[in-house]
């Protein structure tokens, strides 16, 4: 929308500067393969609609931001990720973060736990409370939010398969301190289907899986009206090779089966999809990133108008929360990760989050130390308090570059979807491994750049060291996890035995039937049975999934 | 030179949003005190002459960056400034550094070198090695620079009142080492103005101290002409309490005066000019310190062609080095100043540098460890390899916040220049105390944001800590003070006496006449003279310069 005549006369002398200064250049790209010219200049922009492509923050296509205010309203959420050993150790941890002025919860839980397995059994054995915290009954979720009144936090909750029964279990916590489950807030991850693209903590084959997300969807719709009822993920698609434009289509393409399926379970789009909520990456190349969230959001509001109709503006707008990349910290020189950290937090606020979990520097080795978890805490005060980046909201909007890339991000992104409809949707296109083999191809091409040398690693490929200080790291003490069998099983000797069978018994019924799930899966948990046994019920009716498996 | 109906549209709609969204919002600032709004659009820009005001890199007026290809083309310098102790000591650490992937060298000298005082000098006592290193005599220069060939490295020299003998001594250096002078590259300081306002390293009165910076000129121009004769710095004015625009004018204030005495003494603008160099501070506020650096191009520019009337393009371009700032960094928790010097840095080279020292975590507290250095070092290489900033010129071009930020410094402080003029210039408004007082007004509004609590600096303010853990220190040997004074002191046992006495007799023959003195401290330091005794003739013939003296 440049006067003609100017764009003419900077297209002109643009052809000028090239051949005068940047003919020997060699070309350089994202790492998703976007090429970059060494400048850009409205010249580039000329065919952008800024009105449809960019508009106002809060507004459709929400390219600019998902509310009104952005962080002059108020800053993020500053939610660390925590979570190990015990639900005692961890409660401590979560209070440690709180008075370090973290603002929301962020709970890991242990392998065995998200695998629907518990403590004492034999596959969980060497991993209780090894990645993050056990969880076996709701004696241990009482004991994680021990002094922390669920109405007064927001608490994110990193589950998947048995994503219904944790959140069953923190309903139950609420009731008993005596809140009304209505005002909790927080987050589920909820999203089965990257399971089975790239992380792997599934347990049912997808179809039932998809049945459980849309429960926990509908439960909470009527019961649990403020909660995120899933984190469509795109972390995990990154962390496992993806490129930026990748990470936005697939996760895209997940979001539009769960919205498609809840849809066809017969929810209203306008009143479901205003609690979904997303979860990226925030990865090195600092202006791809900062465009792929502007993206990001535009090509969901286009999805969720267009395509299923929504009217309701808050079922457009796309929400997310971001972590770091972890796949980019290095196990050389940790401190250096500090450094890391800090330019993709930088990413992750100027393209809008909502949330954010800063890695600590030292968990490319371990599970983090109080100093390193201190440390990424600090980094995102200082980020939302010193650097003034909160002052303007999209202080990027109008970048030359951030605006051809946001467009890029978008178009390529689009086609990327356009393909996996072409497929037959998400599910599909996990079942034929098309995204699983997409994302091979992006990581294999970066592993070749880093072994090549083309791609610079500090630390790694260049600026090695002979030598360097181990910092201090937190041992997962293994006495913990004898101690959480012990625990576990005097839960099971105290319970009320037959109020156990009886829910259990009640949980496979509906399982069998078409009833939503949840109210069956809160009076279980209530009766103190275990992750395990629920989903050992479940496991019985709905089958198991195996890698290799159709998806 | 957007077209004025797409403009009419957007000022519509941004009316409409702003009374939608945005009218409860309180003002924001910078730490200029610009005022900033929530957000920024084309209709903020509507007034901004594109090709007047941006340009193109390598053109006038440079907006966008001195050189036409920037870091497609080369990376900035990662100049590390560094001495501490005696110069083997120093000639270690500078051996260190380069193996860590430095390409500069930058040295810092001690508070006796830099008032021109030996090391056995009664004033000098305590002082010596302890915020640089200890040079007295040639011998000194040669143990610094031990095992570093000259035309492989550039050299900066923080070095003032006696830049002229510092450089003479590097010179001979070269010399010794076989190499013509004319394949030096690197920098004096040699700024005295700014040692009057706000640094306190001032030898002799201004007259003599303006002679002695313009005949270093004027020697180098002939036989160094790749040196860079002055690096005119904002950084001390900014660590003295300045803000953003203050730093920007009154940099650019005391080099209009050095460019009048340069041409009063006949030198060619066009020849002079591309060899001076600039040195600013980067500070927290990301996209003010962006916008200053490329206002200060801009500002620059116009000085040189429309007020001086130079004609080469090359002495329109402002070219500078950056330090992270000091000031910002925080005796409380020292890590997380890893995460302020990473976001300095950053700002630093979206600004365009040219060469960049970032600050080690442990500043605040001693001289910075070898592993502290090392992290600093490695911020730079992270953010030249792994972040994509190098990738795109002038990457923010076009934001409509920060070209609205560039065009808001530019403005201010061409105001300032102004009212400068009207003191009658630099100097006089040094002796009138004007930009001291406009310092310290800054400085004390910064602390009362701090101490009310309105402006939070982490782990000062808010988010303190009961304790923390001291990182390891780098502890100045007081043996070295005696060390060095026998050195000093066997120097001048062991060098010819006469020759001493002769050269420095034509030392002071040059002063009291009009002659150039470069090639007189030549010869002097040749001769083993030291800078203590070469200062002493200069105060004998110049005067001293006491502080309440009118400048």
């Amino acid at each position: 929308m440049w006067e003609s005549s100017a764009l003419e006369r900077i297209n002109r002398a643009l052809e000028r500067w090239r051949a005068g200064a940047a003919q020997e250049l060699a070309t350089r790209e994202t790492s998703s393969g976007i090429p970059l010219e060494p400048l850009y200049t409205p010249a580039h922009l000329a065919s952008l609609d800024w009105e449809r492509a960019l508009g106002w923050p809060g507004e459709y296509p929400f390219t600019r931001g998902p509310y009104p205010t952005m962080y002059r309203g108020r800053p993020w959420t500053m939610r660390q990720y925590a979570g190990y050993g015990t639900a005692a150790e961890t409660n401590r941890r979560f209070h440690y973060l709180l008075s370090q002025g973290t603002t929301g919860l962020s709970v890991a839980f242990d392998l065995p736990t998200q695998l629907g397995y518990d403590s004492d059994h034999p596959l969980a054995s060497g991993e209780v409370g090894r990645v993050g915290v056990a969880v076996d009954t709701l004696a241990d979720m009482e004991a994680l939010f021990q002094g922390i009144p669920l109405d007064q936090v927001s608490t994110s909750m990193t589950i998947n398969a048995p994503a219904a029964i944790l959140l069953a279990m923190y309903i139950a916590v609420a009731k008993r301190q005596g809140l009304d489950p209505a005002q909790l807030a927080g987050t589920v991850q909820n999203d089965i289907l990257k399971e089975y693209l790239a992380r792997g903590t599934y347990i049912f084959p997808p179809r039932p899986s998809l049945r459980l997300v849309v429960d926990l969807f509908a439960y909470c719709q009527e019961h649990v009206p403020k909660w995120n009822v899933i984190s469509i993920s795109g972390y995990h698609i990154r962390e496992a090779g993806a490129d930026a434009v990748q990470e936005v289509a697939f996760t895209l393409a997940n979001a539009i089966a769960y919205v498609s399926e809840a849809m066809k379970r017969g929810l209203d789009v306008n009143r479901f999809a205003p609690r979904l909520s997303f979860f990226f990456n925030a990865h090195m190349h600092l202006f791809e990133e900062v465009a792929k969230f502007r993206a990001a959001r535009r090509l969901w509001a286009e999805i969720m108008r267009e395509r299923f109709g929504a009217t309701d503006p808050r079922a457009w707008a796309l929400r997310f929360h971001t972590q770091t990349a972890g796949c980019t910290l290095t196990a050389q020189q940790p401190e250096i990760n500090i450094v890391r950290v800090a330019y993709q937090a930088l990413a992750a606020v100027l393209g809008g989050t909502q949330s954010l979990h800063t890695n600590a520097f030292d968990e490319a080795l371990a599970l983090p130390s109080e100093t390193a978890s201190r440390i990424a805490v600090r980094t995102q005060q200082i980020l939302a308090h010193e650097t003034g980046v909160t002052d303007v909201i999209d202080p990027l909007g109008g970048s030359y570059l951030v605006e051809h890339l946001t467009e890029a991000i978008y178009e390529r992104a689009k086609d990327y979807i356009r393909r996996i409809d072409d497929i037959g949707g998400a599910v599909r296109a996990i079942e034929t491994r098309f995204m699983q083999r997409e994302i091979e191809e992006s990581s294999y091409r970066w592993q070749q750049q880093v072994e090549s040398g083309q791609r610079v690693v500090v630390g790694v490929n260049r600026y090695r060291m002979e030598e360097h200080h181990e910092p201090e790291l937190l041992q997962v003490d293994e006495a913990q996890e004898r101690a959480q069998i012990e625990r576990l099983q005097r839960v099971r000797r105290e319970r009320d035995q037959r109020a156990v069978q009886a829910a259990l018994a009640a949980v496979r019924e509906a399982a069998q039937g078409d009833d939503n799930l949840m109210p069956y899966l809160i009076r279980a948990v209530e009766a103190y049975a275990s992750v395990g046994e629920i989903c050992g019920v479940l496991r019985e009716v709905f089958g198991e999934h195996r890698e290799g498996d159709a998806a």
